[in-house]
């Protein structure tokens, strides 16, 4: 039941830490019917270098990490700023390394990145050469928090005022388990040369291993990827795979896919908001998302959840420590438990571990 | 019978500027056939997160172009200095331009690039901040040269002692239409941390729209890409369809595609070059290649191939002028034909075209 490939998970171990789909629900039956669709002989797209013509607001891109390292290529240089939320995504940060990028980090609140804090650093001169803020506007990862439309609204202005691309990681955007969230931050750009990317992604609603998705922006800003030497040389830059979601698209195989992740993780969010409350009582706050994949528990006594780890292990469950999302070491008594993975009765279980682990 | 995606030919005229494969030659019952096979019900190893444990001299890339900006990404800092081939690939450029790069040309002969004048510029201080040196050495784009094991090694040497890394792009490796080239560049080099990154792909052997390809390099420089941001953020990078392509070699296609690869182009360099012959005789140069795409023609009257361009076109024949693969605009006389897209009647055809008309 637990994929084989890019985590291990020891055995009597249940893992909430890791934020990746039961291998039940990967589309698999579907995909295969979308590739005997899309590769009919005769017709030879498919495999053929793509072309990147597209919708003039989008682009195609190799899954949301892709898109935020190219945007990262054409938008910066060695020694300018970075600002991510506090805290965030925990892979996020070695990408930007990567590109020799400072990180800092911009507090959050229940709804998400606080624009009015943001402000300040930029007005006060608090951080320099900030030419991209990383955001995760809705179903926050790991806070599952929703920025709501004022706060979108606002990051636009400043990323127009101060002269940055706000990059915005929307991968959850359709993963919506109760009302919708509102539209994604590219819609409140409408500045000529643009200044939000939005970033989409087939990971979250079809297979992560897809590596396809897709970037939303201003037709001015499109084209900045589209002319890119990345995108000239090699075409479309998941040519293939694209043309096999196409096919799932035109099939409907793939509204039919979320509306099944729908009602499956939300059924899931239910039942372990039902068993934190009952397990934890007080001793621990939590909001259950309405959407994503991630529950953020906060221990009411203030333990170290990094300390706490290894108990836990010893009793069988895991998690990730809120440490780990922030470069400063906050959210020490915090810590996310992942829903994606398992299912009910595994997600209740884990909870009664966890609970008589760290609040006994 | 043309592609219809990334590349537009006007109605009449013989293309012979791109460096793309006939669609005919595009393998989709065997991709389909592939498909099926990977993509069984209960399987859900397909479309999970991609692992990146790969043999330890490998990394599975999202193709050569991705390779090159990922290398990119890891070795340099904006400001620093590329050094490529003149002439080279002509979207090479833009790719490390996009990072920030100077670049800097290194001539070649008939044998590849002259790492005797690379070792020259190097040691006379003519470049500074040299972290990459880009070359092609088997079945050169645009020249078809093929480097000989003795400058491979000294390449090696060279970025050993100047600590550069070589990306050695050798996307023709296998296209061999007689005697097969000299092996990869990655495999002279001995070095602990290694200094070579050779880069394959199953764009030039199954089908460009795939977008994957492979890095071959000393482990310790496989771990720098395995632990990259990019990698441990979304996984393998084209993990869905390597799964594909594993199928596809499991099966026996790969191998069948290559043969057949290698005996309709092998066909096609033996028509051109009898008609180049026959249809130019004295008034241009060029040597038959032994593998790749391409054939590189020189006019011995010097003329100006770029202000011949709208001649040819107008006559029904398209080339790529040589001052294209020159950030120095030399080579104004040369020019570059694929015979990867046409069939050998055509191509006969459009060098009928192109002799009356450059070369009356």
């Amino acid at each position: 039941m637990l994929p084989s490939l890019l985590i291990s998970i020891p055995d009597g171990i249940i893992d909430l830490s890791w934020g990746h789909p039961s291998p039940r629900l990967h589309p698999v039956a579907a995909l295969r019917k979308a590739a005997e669709y899309a590769l009919t002989d005769g017709d030879a797209t498919p495999p053929a270098y793509g072309g990147t013509v597209e919708p003039q607001s989008l682009f195609v891109s190799a899954g949301a990490s892709q898109a935020i390292d190219f945007a990262t290529t054409l938008f910066t240089q060695t020694g300018d700023t970075v600002l991510v939320e506090e805290p965030t995504y925990y892979l996020i940060q070695r990408i930007f390394e990567d590109h020799g990028l400072n990180v800092a980090g911009v507090p959050t609140d229940a709804d998400g990145m606080r624009t009015d804090a943001l402000e300040s650093m930029l007005e006060e001169g608090a951080v320099s050469r900030v030419r991209l803020v990383y955001a995760i506007p809705t179903y926050q990862n790991p806070r599952g928090a929703v920025m709501p439309a004022e706060r979108r609204r606002h990051l636009v202005a400043l990323a127009r005022r101060h002269g940055f691309i706000a990059l915005a990681d929307e991968v959850y955007q359709l993963l919506h388990y109760g009302d919708p969230p509102p539209p994604p931050i590219a819609t409140f750009d409408d500045s000529e040369e643009g200044c939000v990317a939005s970033l989409g992604s087939f990971s979250k609603i079809l297979a992560p291993g897809l590596r396809c998705g897709w970037i939303q922006a201003r037709p001015a800003l499109i084209q900045r990827f589209a002319n890119a030497g990345l995108t000239a040389s090699g075409g479309g830059v998941n040519h293939f795979t694209a043309t096999l979601i196409h096919a799932a698209l035109e099939q409907g195989l793939l509204q039919a896919n979320i509306d099944k992740l729908r009602r499956v993780y939300g059924a899931r969010v239910n039942a372990i908001s039902a068993s934190l409350r009952a397990n934890f009582g007080n001793a621990a706050q939590f909001q259950p998302p309405g959407g994503g994949y991630f529950v953020w528990l906060t221990l009411t006594d203030g333990a170290d959840t990094s300390a706490l780890l290894p108990l836990a292990q010893k009793a069988g469950v895991s998690y990730r420590p809120g440490a780990a999302f922030s470069a400063s070491g906050a959210f020490g008594s915090s810590l996310r438990l992942s829903f994606a993975l398992y299912e009910r009765d595994m997600l209740q279980e884990g909870v009664r571990r966890l609970a008589a682990a760290v609040a006994p």
